[in-house]
């Protein structure tokens, strides 16, 4: 049977990056014979304007039954006063934790030929290659007692907790570990153990597994503000990094900045493989629902593709046409084919329907 | 009565650097008949070394009775297992919570001659002048409940909890509102009100400060994670960003690395003026405490110095004094010296002790 594919293209830009990962799956099935059940649905503002809600247990159970989630971005001013409780953020923080997506896998990846795009100098972030690995079910995100309550006096006080057990933090350092093995062998985990309890146990439960199981990884620790400096100071310095929910977002969203390219970047959230042997996941760009240039032709789909990509790899096992949609995104970058956001003289500008054709030009090419 | 100083060196680099700022004193005093009434004492390991703890009661009276406090940096590997209750870092939270110093400002600034020393190109930021003022007596530093506890199954968990008041967001909004109307007028209130209710409420008071009283002032909001990328993708953008502890952590260590020259960066720490009309206050280098070249001459002194300037202008209100001495920091640049962390092709590199030799050489011809 054909895997199960639920795409959730969700809002701004998110529906016309996505158009152009459909056209990749027409080439596919007519090019290539390969077919996926493909369903979709709505997610964030879109689905708060049709089901007043963010997202609903129909798309929640839809995503538990698909082999894989591709998902687009959410977000949408229309719905900025909606309320805490109908942000359109929920969708994604509920998938991730209905189904238990503990690891978030952002690369910061800089292309050869998008190397001037960065605000970096050259000679800094030429050929780098960061993996985060991000927590994302548990932390300052999730814990409780979390809110705001009145206090006598008629102020107020806004509450938050950061909660982290061993085992929330074994499972996302193992998965660092792991891929650390098929890198450069390199773990940094990162933390204010100075300052946080939470990140004192986090540090001694990377250390212990590291001692356990794996040794012949390189570990290292670093505490968080030093590790957001050492990112602008030498960020080639790191493989793979391994961090909390709140520190994750930062710093994967910095090191994604360094790249110049956000527009580049793709992401995996991963889940504990089941006893029947499937692994839940969801992909994503790291950029977000940008409504500023929804619906110009503006945005830069190679994100949402290369998200796609990532699926084929780490969810369907393809690793001949993952790295064949890589390859055509890498060639039509050399070839000078630029979206607004990483043009630059001497480039040539496109729409993002003029991406999606090159690459699935370049698709039939190769 | 000479104004009262407290200087407390610290740990690693601490000394070495302190003992420059010593020689501007004596200078102040010779040339400009200016004396204060100093006296000095142990914090970080160098207390734990002497008192088998990183602060004791005495340091923080003679801190709460002095005019202001000049501090160097903690934080030494010797004591790195000397336990959560034991670490150096105690002495800086300490003396925060104990003198109420809710207010840290630090200044991202790039100096011209120092522009190439950057890994960001020149065009991003030349003439870079960001304040953060974070928040430094409240959330997750010091909310409770806290600590790591044994579960019934022998794994453990730890916590630590993000409190905010109404009353502790506007008293350090107001600190920023107040100094934006001596710069450009701009205040970037930063939060992930999008996943946090403590980051809501942060929005939310602050946003009626400014309303109530700061409606010249102008006010925008920033989620933490586009504030980390807007950083690196166009620091310009940013005069004054208000935000919590632990973002203003982060933050503000990357806003200072963008500048290349954290040797170069001071900052204060101030509390509540008191009824007396004192202000509490702590400056110190935003840099840490660099075991690993302690003691060796390589250590760059002006980030301590411009502290001392800073002191002069806020606790002392010597206006023209900081004046003077922030021209000589500037002018010694000009003229090519430059410590090995600044050292750059075609510049004069000098010790320690040389680019304390320069300043003072620099205030006599001034
Ligand atoms: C949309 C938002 C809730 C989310 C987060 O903060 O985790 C986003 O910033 C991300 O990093 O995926
Ligand atoms: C020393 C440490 C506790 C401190 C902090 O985290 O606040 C330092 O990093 C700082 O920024 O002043």
């Amino acid at each position: 049977a054909p895997k199960k594919l639920l795409i959730l293209p969700g809002d701004g830009i998110g529906p016309e990056i996505m158009q152009q990962v459909r056209r990749i799956m027409d080439w596919m099935a007519q090019a290539r014979g390969v077919r996926f059940d493909v369903s979709e649905d709505l997610v964030g503002g879109a689905s708060l304007a049709v089901h007043g809600q963010p997202i609903t247990q129909q798309v929640i159970d839809a995503a538990r039954a698909a082999d894989a989630v591709l998902f687009g971005s959410v977000g949408d001013p229309k719905w900025a006063s909606a309320g805490f409780d109908r942000r359109p953020e929920i969708a994604i923080l509920k998938l991730r934790q209905e189904l238990g997506l503990f690891a978030n896998l952002r690369p910061a990846k800089v292309f050869d030929s998008l190397v001037d795009s960065s605000t970096l100098k050259p000679d800094v972030i030429r050929g780098l290659d960061i993996m985060i690995v991000r927590e994302t079910v548990g932390g300052i995100y999730f814990g409780t007692p979390r809110g705001i309550e009145t206090l006598p006096d008629g102020s107020r006080r806004g509450i938050n907790t950061e909660v982290y057990t061993t085992a929330e933090i074994e499972r996302v350092a193992r998965v660092a570990f792991e891929l650390a093995r098929k890198r450069d062998n390199r773990v940094c985990s990162v933390e204010k153990c100075n300052v946080m309890e939470s990140g004192l146990l986090w540090k001694e439960v990377v250390t212990d597994l590291h001692a356990r199981e794996y040794g012949d990884v390189e570990l290292s620790h670093m505490l968080a503000d030093n590790c957001a400096m050492q990112m602008v100071r030498n960020p080639r310095q790191f493989d793979v990094i391994v961090t909390g929910n709140l520190f994750g977002d930062l710093l994967s969203d910095l090191a994604s900045m360094l790249t110049g390219s956000l527009g580049m970047l793709p992401s995996a959230t991963l889940g504990a493989r089941g006893g029947d042997g499937r692994l839940p996941a969801l992909y994503e760009p790291i950029h977000g629902s940008a409504p500023d240039i929804a619906g110009q032709g503006k945005a830069n789909p190679l994100a949402q593709i290369l998200s796609f990509a990532m699926l084929l790899r780490y969810s369907f096992d393809m690793q001949a046409d993952a790295a064949l949609i890589e390859a055509a995104v890498s060639n039509v970058l050399d070839k000078g084919l630029r979206t607004p956001d990483i043009m630059s003289a001497g480039r040539t500008e496109v729409n993002t329907d003029g991406m999606g054709t090159a690459v699935v030009a370049e698709l039939e090419r190769l």
